[in-house]
């Protein structure tokens, strides 16, 4: 990544040291932390230094408003994505998508554009779930997608919840929920992103439109056994629950292969995990998603059944608890003809790409219109500080979005 | 466990509180720790309830002494074993023989027996390795099986290295190392445990006599693949370090069950551990043990095989490292014999066993005669909450002691 060239604009420079680890590093930016706090300063202060108002809805998500005098009409364009990361997570993964909103109103002030409605910058909340375990948190809350009473009872892995997280971060758990009035007054949601695959590069594509999200879910999956002495216990009265798990991972992949979709074990922890001690238990986490539910429903019961057949011959139980699930998302149809139409009068081809990874645009898509665009990344490479996009495609996603701006707010 | 017969001897019930989690947990009783201050305070105190000489010796281990008035020689019968637990442990594996000891000594007291040459009780530190990965560390560090600056760059979860626990514990940790000295004042160890397997039970006998330790040790295997976005990158472009790991898991299992062995994967960390990202790196430990050195290097070569033909297969490195390795120790053949004639003098029949699990008198048989007396464990569960021996058992491990002590101690 340090050979890679750096996108030098000032205001994604000033984000870069937030939250890295090291200079070559992953990202740790979990929400209600110190480094979410330094990148929520860092919106507020981009918000300011554009005489922007900032202000934080009822569920911790930031926004920042360009509301033009004399507008009547309430229907907002909003451009936006997330700041946290996933645990060593890359730079690019939702601040690509904030800077680039925030520097396409720069684009507009330079060329002396005004909106002829209000436009606005928003940057969700845990959109990665890597803190307490719900991707999409924060719109989630605002759509009503999880009530207020399961977000407040989640808890990260020290075992604080979302309640006192929230309080600590000097934010009130009690009057989180659905905002039906924030949410009628945007009139679309636009989400830039850095591509977490790399069709553009196949394709030799700056940026694209998103077609679809992909059905995905997380699954817990736990298998309990007996703890037991690693170095006295036969074989025959073993209970082994790593055995089960271990033919999981294999049967996830085999599935996934076989029916076209994708599934990743990519979290467990052993229980008590002493090396010379037989777990008591494995608690695992399958991330499963396919073009279609079927397929995807199919996945997961192949994953079970494997877990179960495995789990039976070595006495081990097993039970499955469905942790997040999102259902096929097709994009607002109309705005995104809209948005591929009005980069092309402009030279820009946009090919439309389905994508396997959830976004707060999916989310929100069940209460207003909204569409993504997506940046080129070379090497497909996401979730890693290996992650990366070239300064003159980052500039591309600045364009881009700057037209549909254009597009979308100025007419 | 609570539904359990507890046994009531007042030493033994004082310690029971020490360290555990909840009513019906397991044990969190790690070297140096508050739980472990709280240990070694009850063993200074049993002690000095004997009017015992209680002193720590340059590892941190602790002993306590009776050296009768004018015995000539220095060659003492010590007696002990551990306090210190796996990560949720039973109560029995380890501070059962401490335990014993100075109950052993309480029978001669009250029998009126005086020894005729000096007796001294035991507790080594961290025998389970549970903080520091290196079982037995005690005992290591008094016969020079680690070197004193090995010792002091172990490090434990969260990075604190052994010579920074010491001195928070108040020990100097640039006093340890070999203990010739102390080493040569000694003319037998014997170490009473819980068995930890259900031989005495199925042969329906209370006491058991140990006969050697199989060989054993402990690999750190480390596949280190590339971090991904779990819902967007082709199956075709992974590079999933848990999938070598799920086949090595299974591959030990059936290499441990075809060469009459033990291959045990207790402990597995997922790096970054993010249930939507593919891992950067799997480190995993492999316990593995066998009736001799041969069949253990075929387990460990039949392991890492499928290893790195698995990782190979998924653009994935792998990598190992024995943590620890002990070699077949024979306890001493003359010491038990004498033991198990002394025992069958007073009508205690103590069959003779073999052992997969390591303990600090196999370590210190490299440098004085050691031996060992097994209690029954009805179920043979060990490392667990569940672990247990029958108080009945527990005083025939005392009565068992007390005979072996008059019998070396008091002719």
């Amino acid at each position: 990544m340090s050979s890679a060239a750096e996108w030098q604009l000032p205001l994604w420079q000033s984000l870069l040291p937030i939250g890295r680890t090291a200079p070559a590093g992953g990202y740790q930016r979990f929400a209600f932390t110190q480094a979410d706090a330094q990148c929520r300063d860092w919106f507020i202060n981009a918000a300011a230094e554009r005489n922007l108002r900032a202000d934080c809805d009822r569920n911790g998500n930031l926004w920042a408003w360009w509301i033009p005098p004399g507008t009547g009409s309430p229907a907002a364009i909003v451009m936006g994505s997330h700041l946290d990361s996933v645990p060593d997570g890359g730079a690019f993964d939702g601040p690509l998508g904030v800077v680039c909103a925030f520097a396409a109103i720069d684009r507009m002030l330079e060329r002396g554009l005004a909106p002829a409605r209000p436009v606005g910058m928003a940057a969700f909340v845990e959109e990665e779930g890597s803190r307490f375990g719900l991707a999409c948190l924060g719109s989630r809350l605002l759509t009503g997608a999880v009530t207020p009473e399961a977000a407040r009872a989640l808890t990260d892995a020290d075992g604080v919840d979302l309640a006192e997280a929230m309080r600590r971060a000097g934010l009130d758990p009690d009057g989180i929920g659905p905002d039906p009035e924030l949410a009628s007054r945007i009139a679309a949601y636009i989400e830039l992103h850095i591509e977490q695959g790399s069709a553009l590069a196949g394709i030799g594509a700056a940026v694209g439109v998103a077609e679809s999200i992909w059905p995905h879910g997380r699954w817990r999956i736990d298998f309990v056994g007996r703890a037991d002495h690693a170095g006295t216990t036969r074989l025959a009265d073993r209970r082994d629950p790593m055995l089960p798990y271990a033919a999981s991972v294999l049967a996830a992949r085999e599935a996934a292969a076989e029916l076209g979709g994708l599934a990743t074990f990519g979290r467990v922890a052993a229980v008590p995990g002493a090396s010379n001690a037989i777990c008591s238990a494995v608690r695992a986490w399958l991330d499963a998603r396919a073009p279609d539910e079927a397929i995807l429903d199919e996945i997961v019961s192949r994953v079970m059944a494997a877990a179960v057949q495995s789990a039976t011959g070595h006495g081990v139980t097993v039970s499955q608890h469905r942790e997040s699930f999102t259902p096929l998302v097709d994009f607002d149809c109309d705005l995104r003809h809209r948005l591929v139409a009005a980069l092309a009068g402009r030279g820009v081809a946009a090919p439309a790409l389905p994508t396997g990874a959830g976004h707060d645009a999916g989310v929100l898509a069940a209460v207003m219109p909204t569409a993504m665009l997506f940046v080129r990344n070379p090497t497909g490479v996401s979730h890693s500080p290996a992650e990366h996009a070239e300064p003159e495609d980052c500039e591309a996603g600045v364009a881009a979005l700057a037209i549909v701006l254009e597009e979308l707010a100025c007419r």
